[in-house]
């Protein structure tokens, strides 16, 4: 009768995905929810011809399923997790597992590891991105609650998890209690951050250099070869070109109001509450809160005077390469600011937090995915005890190296690593003089 | 027996200031301190002469009060609040009034208000502002809760505040339930933000300007006697000038590492929680974190080469104007979000806000008291339905002029008011060309 490696609770897209990426990987999945209809439905189409089996109720779910059972829930976060661990607690036995794969508040989940600690079960909660299309074929899975699960679901969530590399798994034990959640949470306002850096580039090449919409879609996809090569550089790129069924381009006719479901809202928050300036994420979310404010905003509009608009007349080719490099600048002291969060998250909590880990589970299947966290992976495997990413020499010549840029502006002056002490001004646009505005001479 | 026509409860500085003060203005109080002794001290020695009696215990000091009952609660903000509440309730009287004049978290405020309300008392939570010097001699009083409470109260707490231009009290009824303290911490907010921005403008004076310690002392005089004529900036002109009794300035030897008590911090969480874009006290509050990393600054100030410091080359004395006119510009800015915030904060909660009533509250006796503040109670004098500061006319202006500064940087252009449509660039620093980088000719 048990039959079923693991159970999953919670039929939506994420949830139906997820059951044909472990069954793709040899997992027998024992799928339930709670209208129960969706369970035959989901097994007459989505799963048609898979081993995926299917529970009428919770008892005959737990039944089907091999010890310790592992139950998976992906409901909606907040009530409806303790409605189904109530249920489920009398159903199981010591030392079973249920790992809860929904956007919940990492202090709910701290507070559900404790409580069913006390019960004899295994509690995990596990962030989980990449959206539906990672659930389906290699999500971020970020794993952390009672570690004693850990030996027991490890291979199951690292098969399913997106692999990057020579096949590493996105997916590792993150920590203690809420870790899991904390550092998915952290994840979502790190996204919030890298949206709003690309939005402030994409306003400067629009409103300053004046640049086309395709030439912007060039731009972004030529950015997507250095440094900044991301999903989010790739899919700018694509939303720029993308055009309309008018064959018009389809994003000057999308309305400038964000939405938010609140992670990123939660990091700054924390951010608040444990004395951590993450302030890049804080003004990103406040940036969306005020794109929401459209009708204020309209109402200003007609009243205020903006800044006066004018035509850049220097070097555009430069600028941009200057634009880049704020944003790569910018991108690095975001991600320190979200490690220093999580560091100090560790010290409140008494979290033991893998940092390296961390970035090896976003370097793939998330939304932040890139080569640049391959290179913060590295920072840590250098020196697991970093104490912020800005100590670690790679970034520490990268930032520096984006500082030449502050020389474009007002003729302040650099100097060459080549060269210490010596402080040159480069005249970047071959116009505008070379008088420097530093005491010294190059 | 009943001769008192209030007591208050916690004899620390601000308890004592606050019955003297009372005192001064012909009201007999009633004194109790939870350690009893502190009572007898204070009746003899800083009470000593006054009409100001005492109480042993709570039973006796209720037996002295007329009725309505109005009791002052100055102790320590949480539990202590709690547990006098709950050892007053059988000592009272339907009608009577309990007043908490503590920090308070507004939250608390609006549960205890409600909890009170179904047991027959008037609760009040009252934002106290000004320090001992305000306490003792007027400070700013912000009182919400049970409006009911109001007539019984308004004679004494307008009695006792701070006074303004031809005598307007800064004490107005200010709104429902925890809108006392909500405003309270705004405030509080608030001032964080002011003293950001005295500091970035002392940063500019120090290290981009030069100047010394007595010449920025004497800019602050100065502009103490502009638009920002304020507290803050007088008292900023004073620091500047102190000297150490070894004759040497004693600003230089401050740690530049800055404490929170956490008002700031409530403020900026309450900012994202209603989704309300309170950048600029966000990023004070940021600061602040940042400044009290003070062992993480040395060891990164060791490896990490800042910005490379620069001469300053241009007009020191209308540079020293536009620093001045970014910071008047930056505070409107910061108000307009803080009135923002009290207007989400009504609406979230149901309140009744008195915005004018408000920034009259400011105008004196507390911290950010400021010549500012009657400006904004006239805006909203003009339209009490004022969706936002900026869309005064007189903060419109005032920024709008603020803008020209923008010309100083980068040769951009500004729009003479009384020239609509003419675009115009100053040489302001008598070199540098006349090349403007607008495609306009003045």
């Amino acid at each position: 009768m048990a039959q079923a490696d693991i159970a999953l609770i919670g039929l939506a897209v994420m949830g139906q995905n997820l059951i044909l990426n472990m069954n793709d990987h040899g997992f027998v999945v024992c799928a339930f929810n709670r209208t129960v209809s969706k369970v035959d439905d989901f097994l007459a189409n989505e799963a048609k011809g898979t081993k995926v089996v299917g529970a009428q109720s919770l008892k005959e779910m737990v039944s089907k399923l091999k010890k310790p059972r592992r139950i998976i829930l992906l409901v909606k976060a907040g009530q409806a997790v303790d409605d189904f661990i109530e249920k489920l607690v009398p159903l199981l036995d010591t030392g079973d597992i249920i790992i809860d794969g929904g956007n919940s508040e990492y202090r709910d989940t701290t507070r559900r590891c404790r409580d069913l600690k006390a019960k004899g079960i295994l509690f995990v909660g596990s962030g989980v991105s990449g959206g539906e299309e990672g659930a389906r074929y290699g999500p971020s899975l970020m794993p952390g609650g009672n570690k004693e699960a850990w030996p027991h679901i490890k291979t199951i969530f690292q098969g399913i998890a997106a692999k990057v590399g020579t096949g590493e798994p996105c997916c590792d034990w993150v920590g203690d209690e809420g870790a899991g959640h904390f550092v998915k949470m952290v994840h979502n306002g790190i996204e919030y951050g890298d949206m709003q850096l690309i939005c402030e580039a994409y306003h400067l090449m629009k409103d300053v250099l004046g640049m086309a919409q395709d030439e912007m879609a060039q731009a972004f996809e030529d950015w997507n070869k250095t440094e900044l090569d991301s999903f989010l550089i790739e899919i700018t790129a694509n939303i720029l070109k993308f055009q309309d069924t008018d064959g018009k381009h389809l994003l000057p006719k999308i309305r400038d109001s964000a939405g938010q479901k609140g992670t990123g809202k939660w990091t700054a928050i924390s951010a608040l509450e444990y004395g951590v300036p993450v302030t890049l994420i804080g003004e990103a979310v406040f940036a969306r809160c005020l794109s929401s404010l459209k009708d204020e905003r309209i109402q200003a509009s007609k009243k205020l005077k903006g800044p006066q608009k004018f035509q850049f007349d220097g070097d555009k080719k430069s600028f941009l390469e200057d634009i880049r490099k704020a944003l790569y600048a910018s991108k690095i002291i975001s991600y320190a600011q979200g490690f220093m969060l999580l560091r100090q998250a560790a010290t409140e909590f008494g979290w033991t937090l893998n940092y390296g880990g961390i970035a090896l589970m976003w370097r793939g299947g998330c939304i932040i995915r890139s080569v640049f966290l391959g290179k913060i992976k590295d920072a840590f495997d250098r020196n697991p005890e970093l104490q912020n990413l800005l100590l670690d020499d790679f970034f520490k010549s990268a930032v520096e190296n984006c500082q030449a840029q502050r020389d474009y502006f007002g003729a302040h002056t650099y100097e060459l690593l080549a060269k210490p002490g010596q402080f040159i001004h480069t005249n970047w646009t071959g116009h505008g003089g070379t008088v420097s505005s530093s005491s010294y001479n190059a």
